[in-house]
């Protein structure tokens, strides 16, 4: 059987080095490291992580709990987090809640069982102070969490934006496009900076609660009374790109509603914003990605963290909102 | 501290039926897995995976290792994984190989270091021979790699079906659009079964392969070319859905374009093509994830598996292939 004396014997170093290198391996120089995975590969050395997860308790594993991975933020933001696991040496357990209060719960605990170092979470659980009961390290991503230490966009300015667009675009009239959703999420402050924005700026906001953000016929329905309500609508402004992406959809698809083409502002910065070229604010989803993979690691290493971390976000102008000429305005993506 | 005794006690069951519940919970009847799960959650009682693992040799988590999570395919593949590793009681560790060969190696090795009891492979490693040298358990997902059970969709069938589709819509000289992809992968595959049957079909198929799928300028103007080209190409085959929607994009962009409106039939099944109304060859993509779970535990439990699975695919029809009068035909998305 192959140890660790063996490989650093091998590599030239101490095994404190050899150690240091399965542990913090950026500590290392360039040369040391290669060394040592040279040394690592010819000797054909196992480390055995979960011997030593229990000798240091510590796995080197941290969690990451997201409703569903296949939606494009999350898929996003799950990539960034592996990455920045992968760089300071972490490996990523993924879970996913399905937007269900019990089964997030029950991938909390499942994974503090199998003894990951800290939780990463993007909660959707009403009453989420249940989190602070302990000292266990939990990084809350895309919502405050009073007790948790939390990253997030600013989602409240980016309202702001969007409607500061709409109304460049010669906007008075705009309609939010949304879901169902709590006060705590992030969809919810989007609307608050939206509308605080329009009475600021002299403009009348309508809501369209959507059902469903697939855009059945029922989301078509209720779209298409308010774009014929009297006085009309004459802006939308989607809560999420995916809203959005599914309205442009709807106007491409629905011949009577072809000659109502009008300003629309998304929210997210996701590739499908780029491809049906709507205006969209765009989150930093990657960074905070890797910003939570940092602040994580800081709490398992004991250091303090701020409360909260709230990054900005950025208004991409594309022709959905570009000024035009009245009988060219339209949705010409 | 609670043990497994106390569990058994308060259940009503032995201890070897607690373990079950812990290790093979599939075994038990819905009764007897619901009266362990409550006995638990009142005890509070804690199982120590770390512990377990090294008893049982057996760690529970199963490593999945994709190019990247932040691409359609991959995370609604990744998505279908976790459910199934789940619902199996397994946890997924998530690795990322960015389509690097040494990176992809680094993660197999990482995962088996880290006692993974199997590994879901997306290999993108040209000599993939590597990973049959030991009985380590391994399905390859969308890919097949002699000597290590793979589960892949019917890509040739695929093609086939694109060409057909193409035919129908009145195309004789389809320009297929693909990025530059080696012969051991799912898009080569495509490529070969829509050649075929156009040989077959009497249509003459002209090939563009693209720098880069993110369509910058570069690309837009390779595809200007062949647009231009005499013959002029009638149609178009985009190996993947994220191409075609590139090609949309393009295409509704570009003022100078906009006449030359062609049928289309991309290839994934994806939501951007839903979202485009382009018709799309499916695959079932969620099932190969979840068939691949399963798949996998048979291996690590010892049983044999088929050295191949192959599932069908599925055409879809949407606009951009619907027969339309001549001054109608076109890209109307």
């Amino acid at each position: 059987m192959i140890t660790i004396k063996d490989v650093a014997k091998q590599a030239g170093v101490s095994t404190a080095t050899v150690s240091r290198y399965m542990n913090q391996r950026d500590m290392l120089s360039e040369r040391t490291q290669r060394a040592v995975r040279q040394a690592i590969e010819q000797l054909g050395y196992q480390p055995d992580p979960t011997a030593r997860a229990l000798q240091s308790k510590k796995s080197s594993m941290i969690g990451l709990v997201v409703p569903v991975v296949d939606y494009a933020f999350f898929s996003r933001l799950t990539d960034a987090v592996e990455q920045a696991c992968s760089r300071f040496g972490y490996k990523l357990l993924l879970c996913q809640s399905a937007y269900d209060a019990a089964k997030e719960l029950e991938m909390v605990a499942l994974l503090k069982a199998n003894k990951v170092d800290g939780i990463l979470l993007c909660s959707r659980l009403g009453d989420a102070s249940l989190y602070t009961r302990n000292e266990f390290p939990i990084i809350s991503i895309d919502r405050e969490i009073p007790g948790i230490p939390s990253i997030t966009a600013d989602n409240y300015s980016g309202g702001v934006l969007a409607a500061e667009a709409l109304y460049r675009a010669g906007c008075r009239r705009p309609l939010i496009l949304t879901t169902e959703v709590p006060e705590y999420m992030a969809m919810y402050q989007r609307q608050r900076g939206f509308l605080d924005a329009c009475a600021k700026l002299g403009m009348a906001a309508k809501v369209c609660v959507l059902h469903d953000a697939g855009f059945g016929e029922a989301e078509t329905s209720q779209i298409k009374t308010q774009l014929v309500s009297n006085p009309p609508i004459d802006g939308v402004f989607a809560l999420g790109d995916m809203i959005a992406a599914g309205y442009v959809h709807m106007a491409l698809q629905d011949a009577a509603l072809n000659h109502l083409r009008l300003p629309l502002v998304g929210f997210d910065g996701l590739d499908i914003a780029r491809l049906f070229a709507f205006s969209t604010v765009a989150q930093p989803i990657r960074q905070m990605g890797a910003r939570a993979v940092e602040l994580l690691i800081r709490r398992i290493n004991g250091e303090s963290v701020p409360e909260t971390l709230m990054l900005p976000v950025e208004y991409i102008e594309r022709r959905s909102t570009r000024a035009r000429r009245p009988e060219q305005r339209g949705l010409d993506t």
